[in-house]
């Protein structure tokens, strides 16, 4: 690292505060079985540092949005979710139903933002983001409650099912195949992502 | 901002070797007709700035890709590449070949490098580039050369079209339709970005 002394003033006690309450709504998200289990030990092991925490975090999902385009959120409606593989008949039951606007089917890989005390955990969160093959993350954020790094995978494919009446793939089986590929792609990043955290003395 | 004072040592000579040596590349690549010309003069005003630079950059674009998964760079081959609105007639051209793996249809929106001198001017651009709907960016190294920030809008669609010699879609015209919608998309918000850059005080 290229600085001399730690020059953001993150409010530790601020930060602790926020880092609290995190980790008390992911054991309350465990409990009401809302947690997303392919990633809750990597949660117990971020947990288990003391310069950094996490607010969210997925372990990759395949969605179907009814929406105009993928990237939406408002006027955006997911109509499916699941963090695991999907079968054929899932898929299907749910793209019957006509659509408000377009029928995307989503595989997206794991997504983890982590917040970090100081510039050099961000640092080095992020260095071990890129080994892992998280090529997009990057710091975020900055600010008195502590320093946010976005760890994202590029693992991301996005397929057109329907648009109002109209029907846009003679194969869905192929593509389900596909998106589940793209997902369990995803996964074994985020396996080897929290193996290099595990060892790494952050 | 959160620091007392500049903390980070950049090496303002290498920074602004580094940035004479992007500034002749980029009128090399005007000179030859290799700029995306709906980015030159956006890339004209950031070299009019003092603190920072670009490296590289990408007005968004639609190609089609010749690859297993659309994200892969090795074992991918760029069939096709326009930074423009495409028509039906050059896509069925092009996915009338016989792919090696599959043939991905990506309409993918505007990409930025910049390369900043210190962290206060990182941040600024990471806080227009997010008021700018670029919602994916993010500081993604920091090193004796300079502060680089990726500025990526999620502007982002694949569409898988042919896999060996199974096609996946019985609406092509739709697609190519959508692929436009998502470049446009794209480009405006890139114009917002470069609106909101020309006028920031970096």
């Amino acid at each position: 690292m290229m600085y001399k002394e730690p020059c953001f003033i993150v409010d530790q006690s601020r930060w602790l505060k926020r880092r609290e309450e995190a980790y008390r709504r992911f054991l309350e998200d465990i409990e009401i079985g809302y947690a997303d289990k392919d990633i809750v030990d990597f949660i117990k092991h971020i947990f288990a540092k003391e310069k950094i925490f996490t607010t969210s975090s997925c372990s990759g999902r395949i969605t179907i949005v009814d929406a105009l385009y993928p990237w939406l959120r408002e006027e955006s409606y997911i109509v499916f979710k699941k963090h695991e593989p999907v079968s054929v008949d899932e898929i299907i039951v749910v793209i019957q139903q006509q659509p408000l606007h377009r029928l995307w089917l989503i595989s997206s890989g794991p997504i983890v933002h982590f917040v970090a005390v100081n510039l050099d955990t961000a640092y080095r969160i992020l260095q071990i983001a890129r080994e892992s093959g998280f090529k997009h993350s990057g710091i975020i954020s900055m600010s008195i409650d502590g320093i946010v790094v976005e760890i994202i995978s590029g693992t991301w494919t996005s397929f057109l099912l329907r648009d109002g009446d109209v029907w846009f793939t003679n194969n869905i089986d192929k593509i389900v195949a596909v998106a589940n590929e793209v997902l369990i792609e995803g996964k074994k990043r985020l396996e080897k992502l929290f193996k290099l955290f595990k060892d790494a003395d952050i």
